[in-house]
């Protein structure tokens, strides 16, 4: 079994044509990448999560901007400027809930839009591309640090400690090292023998993500690891093993409500009746500062089917019923412990915190309010 | 589809020499019957869950001892009431968590011990058919009044009401009625139109009897029907679209504490969070007055194969992780609203509450202390 470390989970190719993703639908029976350039082809991979995961879907946003931006053949610059707007939007589309792919994309067209007037169309594919490569790099440290602060709350619980999480915020979720999983790889950089964590991986239903991802990533660590099925997260609480409990998220709201996996919202209850702390691990680009709140985020509604059929030997569900198949929960901030992002942890009241780090509203050229 | 109230979970057969099964594990892809006669089939269709649900478990636990004692060869009374003994022990083992497995074994056995002076070893045999289908029948009365009771309350929230329910406690999980699910039965017989109510059912991994079972109840008595991962239940509540939630349960301390299927404990606790109602169905047999609090419920942990591959195409969790497979969990009475039983509903102090319902201890040949 493969360190997970040792995966790639997206990069541009070596002709700076196309980007290779690790096809994690296939995981963890199999580990293939899959070479992808054409708009269409970007857009289902996203959609059906052969990449996943908030910050991973960001460097793949700047990378699909970049490379269907790459293969216009204009020379004119407003026309340029007028189909990256397009490509933009249309990538934007494929998933609603995660910040990240309009962060990412809105990053990108902030630099097309502000050196348009002094750069050729041939100059500018190359500062896209620059920039499509510092998001990458940039995620990989601020996954780093994160993992670093997390890691600061195990070392204070101690060697032995059990870790619960939900879905995958993973290596496989990110450039690298993840985000509720970085402080696990942290740790093991910093000496702990991987036995000396226990994690608990929900298996997150309906697509699996924490048996698959988690308990891969983790198992290839070395560290005691577990799968549990989504409803088993309470007597696990109960019979006093987690310690403490990290999460990814897809959005951040200003009072600190988040987006994140179906099914985080219940954990956090969970964790709250049973007094156990619960951290949300957040690339700051995850925060959003001009949603005031968690109801303003919108969630991403999938099809039935992959809750009724999609895994299964055969259909699992009587023909023609109804389905709840929300891909995301908020949370609302009181269940939140902390906020664990690059620059630091955030408590509440978290809108002081996140000011005081210095986290501001970003200009959105997509994922405006009007467009939900 | 048929309606579920028209199937036969457990009957004798015509001849009353084996018993008559619903196989539930091909629910609702297949609706085929199996007849068992031998100890090894009896005890493999029980701890398979090829019957399931605590009151129909209880049934088939009857009717096992009355078929396993009628072939037995002998005339001599007390080799007779020691080959019962045995037939109650080995039958027992087959689910340790639910009460009215043992609950039927040890009425069986009192009828025996008790007349075991006056009959002869024929006529005993007669004596016990006859106790077992009056278990049975019993059981049917017991659902019908439960239904009504549970009827009540949705009366009192009124049409339109949505109900959430975990596992599956319907018809099939009874001779009849069923318990968590007999409300909705009890109000279309009181003239409700089936689309009155919303069903929300939990898939209940892993053995998905929501999915497949209780779906498959309320979608066939042409009430409006939803399946969602158990993950989903924050998210629904959250929506203001519950106003109770019913779930069954397979035993209950004199405190109120119960165990139920896996999940239940976390659905209590989110529904408090969210202040929905939450009530506990439990015929009397259930409630079992020698257990002081829920942390002398054994909890049956079952193969890890259960959560990683058994419904799957493929194998959904690397090789050789840990897995967590509890069948049950325990919920803490704080967290129920009422425990709705035959003779009435209990509400807190449940104890005293139990107490002036006529619900007393039960004397114990199997399921006693010392076997846990």
């Amino acid at each position: 079994m493969e360190n997970a470390l040792n995966l790639d989970t997206v990069v541009l190719s070596e002709d700076k044509k196309s980007i290779i993703l690790l096809d994690q639908t296939l995981l963890p029976n199999e580990c293939k990448y899959i070479t992808v350039d054409k708009a269409e082809d970007i857009w289902e991979a996203i959609y059906s999560l052969r990449v996943r995961g908030a910050p991973a879907i960001g460097c793949t946003g700047a990378y699909a901007y970049y490379v269907l931006a790459d293969k216009l053949d204009t020379t004119d610059m407003d026309e340029f400027v007028k189909e990256c707007t397009k490509i933009m939007e249309y990538i934007n589309s494929s998933r609603p809930t995660a910040v990240n792919l309009s962060w990412a994309l809105n990053r990108m067209h902030s630099v097309l839009l502000a050196e348009k007037d002094s750069k050729t169309v041939a100059e500018m594919k190359v500062r896209l591309m620059e920039e499509a490569d510092a998001i990458r790099e940039e995620d990989i440290q601020i996954s780093r640090n994160i993992g670093k602060y997390g890691f600061e709350l195990l070392e204070k619980l101690g060697k032995g400690v059990g870790i619960m999480t939900h879905c995958n915020a993973g290596t496989l979720a990110t450039a690298k090292y993840g985000t509720a999983l970085a402080p696990m790889y942290i740790a093991i950089e910093n000496g702990w023998d991987p036995k000396d964590m226990h994690v608990y991986c929900d298996e997150t239903r309906p697509l699996l993500q924490g048996a698959r991802l988690s308990a891969y990533e983790m198992q290839a660590a070395g560290i005691d690891t577990y799968v549990q099925c989504d409803n088993m997260a309470s007597y696990t609480m109960k019979s006093g093993k987690v310690g403490i409990i990290f999460v990814g998220c897809d959005r951040v709201a200003a009072n600190g409500d988040f987006a994140n996996k179906i099914g985080t919202s219940g954990v956090a209850i969970i964790a709250k009746y049973y007094g156990i702390p619960f951290y949300v691990c957040a690339p700051s680009s995850t925060i959003d500062m001009t949603m005031e709140s968690g109801d303003e985020i919108r969630i991403e509604q999938r099809k039935a089917e992959e809750v009724t059929e999609m895994w299964y030997k055969e259909r699992m569900a009587p023909e023609g019923v109804g389905v709840v198949n929300p891909a995301f929960d908020v949370t609302d901030h009181e269940l939140v412990t902390g906020i664990i992002t690059e620059k630091g942890i955030a408590y509440a009241p978290f809108k002081e915190s996140f000011e005081k780090m210095g986290i501001l509203p970003v200009e959105k050229f997509v994922d405006k309010k009007e467009d939900q």
